[in-house]
């Protein structure tokens, strides 16, 4: 059975858990705190980040992108599983795009200050929160969820009609940015709807059972109708 | 044809020409000023970043992800062409992994900063250079120098034995700094040999033909033998 090094609250690693459990495949999971530094984590992973699969005969399977890659080619979908990859050219471009957006503009935008400011800081015992940093992350966040919400009002789901790896990429982040309390329920528009799909399906179950020790999660996160 | 919306300096836009070009395929190259954020290039692309690829009969291919499987897909190596991905699993993961070193930390932690300080607040008369920004950015710079010729020291390419797409990722954003002068060559141990059999190879030489109207190359920048 691969593993999965991976922490409980980082984006990334979501978004794998997400699609191993929709393809129905098996992982176990190690848990992992990459911004500690551990020298044996370092020799794996120099950059220190999360997701890490292991997974004989091959080797490390570092980051996400090659996470993505990986699953695709060993334990893509059968023919009773929905692809999270479309086939057609033009929809897999879609996720594509959706997906570069929710990596590099949402995730340092918004979700990385919001994990330094309110986690990291809090295990590495480096200092409280700096209320500026957050102020501007969750300014970011509104015209995030703005766009999103812009384009779910014509889509059921992101990337058109059916569910992929772009659903799982925002939702990874929205499910973290939810636990701590940052997300205005009541603002989110066209994506509240969205999020009470995607949070009701089994593989988004194992994520709604998680919590941080001494980091309680806010009263929707777990709520299926928030 | 299919057509490249570009900025000569954009590190991404630099890959997927050098993708092109080593794959031995034509491409119409249009010049954008992403940060313009002009009304007509924002409908294709609200996210403001470039490349952006026009390949009828498929919609517009947003991102350097998006145009790496676009064409991976349809445009991929033929039999006597050497595939930039390789097809062995553990190899393949080892290009993703480096790759996304580059997209996600090299690009946002280096030449975000330095292209932001240098190009954009000139083009955009936005005011002088942060003397501090750049200091920083450059002393990530000599950390990711440092890490890359580590491990340019036991392998002849980024990812191994062959050139891959890693290799390309890491060269274009090598290629603009060095444009901005903002490599150390003596410094810069066992990247500078890697480097020189880059820059020999006929995909690179577009790119060491690229001028910015008003702010010059460095000497290094088009020297073969720097």
């Amino acid at each position: 059975m691969p593993q999965l090094l991976h922490h409980k609250l980082d984006p990334a690693s979501r978004l794998i858990r997400l699609m191993f459990a929709e393809y129905g495949i098996e992982v176990s999971l190690v848990d992992v705190a990459p911004w500690r530094r551990d020298p044996d984590f370092l020799e794996i992973n120099p950059a220190a980040t999360v997701p890490v699969m292991l997974d004989e005969p091959f080797g490390p399977v570092v980051g996400v992108l090659a996470a993505i890659a990986h699953i695709e080619a060993n334990f893509g979908p059968e023919g009773h599983i929905e692809a999270l990859l479309p086939e057609n050219g033009t929809e897999r471009n879609e996720v594509w795009r959706l997906l570069e957006w929710v990596l590099l503009k949402l995730g340092p935008e918004v979700t990385s200050y919001l994990l330094e400011e309110k986690l990291i800081k809090r295990d590495l015992r480096s200092g409280a929160p700096e209320p500026s940093v957050i102020r501007i992350a969750k300014a970011n966040l509104a015209e995030h969820l703005a766009y999103f919400s812009w384009l779910l009002a014509t889509r059921r789901w992101l990337a058109g009609d059916t569910l992929t790896l772009a659903d799982f990429g925002l939702a990874a982040h929205i499910s973290v940015l939810d636990y701590m309390g940052d997300i205005a329920w009541e603002k989110a528009g066209e994506m509240k709807d969205w999020y009470a799909r995607i949070k009701s399906r089994p593989a988004f179950r194992p994520l709604l059972a998680d919590r941080i020790v001494g980091m309680p999660a806010s009263s929707t996160y777990a709520d299926l109708d928030f």
